[in-house]
């Protein structure tokens, strides 16, 4: 397929290269140049603006946040306009619900084919091409955009018609592994403090009840306390919890989970520590029990 | 092994039973005596009274809380007094960290072996030996005990010589899973009020990163909210839950998660819901997010 | 003084006629215009346009939100090239602490005089004259414009140059309110639940150690559940309780309380309760105790 | 009257000492004796056992805790018993409801008076017999001993028969002061980190709606972050939160704000400042947002 791809960073560029790799005809855009002309050699076009990347079978926007993407649709680029009248935006950032559904209206207006699909998994999964990825929208589009998503993903997941649906379940999902952090944050606290060696503990739990990977990775990142380098940071974790709090409040949903994480996420950022894996939470923990912590780094 | 066994409740009588399948010689005892002579045609000696089931290599208590414990133990009945010197007593019911080691210290006094070995699994694991079991306590009584342990779960994990450490343990386990509880009622609270179906939701979860047989569980009867018949009650959960944040309190580890979990139980059970599953914690975020509940059971 | 005054609902009202009533020449200006007429009779010259109402010693914007703040001064409108070189823009409304400093800084960059001067009080005390107004900016402006500030409150407080911090502190101080609703909602509950009579705990506890009036005002309120009328409505609690949790995310200050109270304010307006008084989350912790409410308005 | 007088801690003390100024007959019981010797210069009678002060007209016990009390009733010392037929037992430490309901009982099944008569108060307000004092039980008795407390408070509130009411009304309204203490510490953080003076965000508060002593009181502790030397520790607030956390479990309430202090305090003594005035949960507020704070004391 012919493909635009804007947004080039940690997540992006592995992911424009698999779709090289799987033979797609990729034109990829970015701020920063040289992040683009690094896909040069592996064949891709770089568009010379946002535009020139507009006319594929289907724009891919993998941006950091809300405002990057509104920037590029609403204003001065208005790629609103500029996109092909046969191009399927495919979003795979993580964005609010609100602009999600802002850019499914105007997309519908202009008679152009929206698809959400945000993707779970860091940036060594989005590099072997082991994304999970949620997808909403018209189903026709998203057929089309399968092998796309093949390339990109171990297993993409179709929602339902209403593109916004697959932002509510990225956030939601989101908030789940966050609220493991927070739970595995206050467990070891209090198994660490009781004397009891962590990494004992940790072993119990994810060869027993809690095999997911998610407590695995994670676990071990607690266990041992390497926060650095980030997977994902503890600013952009804030970040998206912010979002589901934001899509729980537009819905009245109370999230007081939500609300504990943004709490600690809070703290460690006003501890100086957003630039520390989000899995630091779970040493506002330790400090809040009064533990040792290693905060050298 | 010649075994004695206090207990025979919900998951003290399939325990028990499958001590007999695995050809131990067992000797039973029930406060309400009809639980015990179940077991008679298996092959269970009935004792006549506590003491008398406390002379065997091993004696397993698997009552309900603190008190019934202590009552046995400290109580009329004195088993203290009554174990044979020989006797490991292996205490595998959910109690306080406090009491734990108050039956540490009191049996090292008395020259006798204590190992603590709390167990993971609903009826259904017990049943079908399928439990995970934490133990600690001397090494050699331990070893000395794993024919029984072998007949009872799927996995015996030995944490070290600190009796009470095994329901440190098993408190921090229970509070992970009750963080499960409360963060996937959460999520489908805010999932439902934005028109996704929650059963998809799960789908996706479970077959991506939750994969973890606590999320596959629990959020079928969340999805479906089939909080009727319960595995584990919401009173049940409650003590649990206080005797985490009770240890935790005596180490000054603060858990807010678990205070959290707390609160929505406590609601649960305000409202007349105590006697079902304890995962009807999703049930309050669903009723606070002004989600209709099928809360007629 | 000659003064200007935009936004004429249930607080802006009283208060442009306290100003007619203390001799100043009052230009009002209301999106639905029958409001300003009807103070015509009181002396006040109706406005044709905001712009209109923009030329004198001072303009007062007492005006819903954000949104109908930004609309006037950056929209259409445009009030800010529309304001005379001499004329004082005074913010009363509750704004975000991020408007307000965008206020501070277009005005400066223009050379206009701003101070910020929100308000505490309900209409009742705007009719009296009894608000207590928190300014902040330029001291000369702020002096400039003490006469109606001495017409509308029984108090103004000068908190120094940068107009921004008033925001904050009308933030900070709309939380405390709120805090105060939260506690006595759950004192109350627990009293009820013990079958203590909660008029007499709430006359014990304001003839004691919480004399100040909030809590006799909302004591009464919530012991006697009459949230209807309401003196601030349940959504308008929630918006303002947002943006103190917007200006505490913005400066890195977590604030749990203020979460919590979030969390109940959503809880009541996802059961349909958000035009009610913003007290009415002490029926949510009655609700979440069991207790029967008064649930029928 | 003739009383005795078992408790002669920080409140204890001062409160005999008030009684003895105000003519009564006192005799003083303190398990370190000397406190009791102090007291004899005054005119007390220093009791040989506690036994020995039970056969006045009343017997004030101000214990310092759950404990204390249970080993001087419950114990070998058996007060129970030792209490003469026309001494009404007046309880004013505070101690759990639940404590309070076997002491009631008890004392009900022996044929003897039963007073609950929690205080509120700081040590200075102790010695200048400014207390207020919330009684229960028996009318006739509480009006008997009417004399003692009009020698111990500036006010007497009689809240009704069921004596462990009392208890519950002294709980709820540490509760509502321990929320002030959380509430005025996060937004004294806010308007630190915001750049604003809080000695003048204080002045202003409590010039205008935060006029109840508690505020003024506190606040000015917070503001000054004089934490030390404490009006009433926070090891002992932790046991009054943990106390009236367990009350409302019992009868089923959820208080989340009760549960959010009690893990800002067990934060405060994992950092090792149990010592210092409990209203050093506002220091926790503004570790959390990475303010400095004064820790060296």
């Amino acid at each position: 397929m012919n493909a635009g791809f804007i947004g080039l960073g940690n997540m992006g560029q592995p992911m424009a290269r698999n779709l090289l790799k799987a033979g797609h005809n990729v034109t990829v855009y970015n701020r920063t140049r040289i992040r683009a002309e690094e896909l040069r050699p592996e064949g891709a076009r770089v568009a010379e603006s946002a535009a020139d990347a507009c006319r594929g079978d289907a724009l891919i926007t993998m941006l950091a946040d809300d405002r990057a993407l509104e920037e590029i649709f609403f204003g001065a680029a208005n790629l609103v306009s500029a996109l092909g009248p046969n191009t399927v935006h495919i979003s795979m950032s993580t964005i609010s619900v609100a602009l999600s559904r802002r850019l499914a209206e105007t997309h519908a207006k202009a008679g152009q084919a929206y698809v959400s699909a945000p993707v779970f998994g860091r940036p060594d999964a989005a590099a072997a091409a082991k994304l999970f990825i949620v997808t909403a929208g018209a189903s026709e589009a998203i057929e089309r955009c399968r092998p796309l998503f093949d390339a990109l993903g171990q297993k993409t997941f179709v929602l339902g018609p209403d593109a916004p649906a697959a932002n509510v379940v990225k956030l939601a999902g989101n908030f789940l592994i966050a609220s493991v952090l927070e739970s595995l944050g206050e467990a070891v606290a209090l198994v660490r403090k009781s004397g009891i060696d962590p990494a004992r503990f940790l072993d119990f739990l994810t060869s027993s009840l809690f095999t997911a990977p998610v407590y695995k990775t994670y676990g071990a990142i607690i266990v041992q306390e390497k926060y650095h380098p980030p997977g994902f940071k503890a600013i952009l974790g804030l970040k998206d919890v912010r979002l589901a709090l934001a899509a729980a409040e537009a819905a009245a949903v109370p999230m007081p989970l939500a609300s504990l994480v943004r709490d600690h996420l809070l703290t460690a950022i006003a501890r100086g520590q957003g630039d520390l894996d989000w899995s630091v939470v779970a040493r506002v923990s330790a400090e809040n029990a009064g533990l040792k912590t290693d905060a050298d780094y």
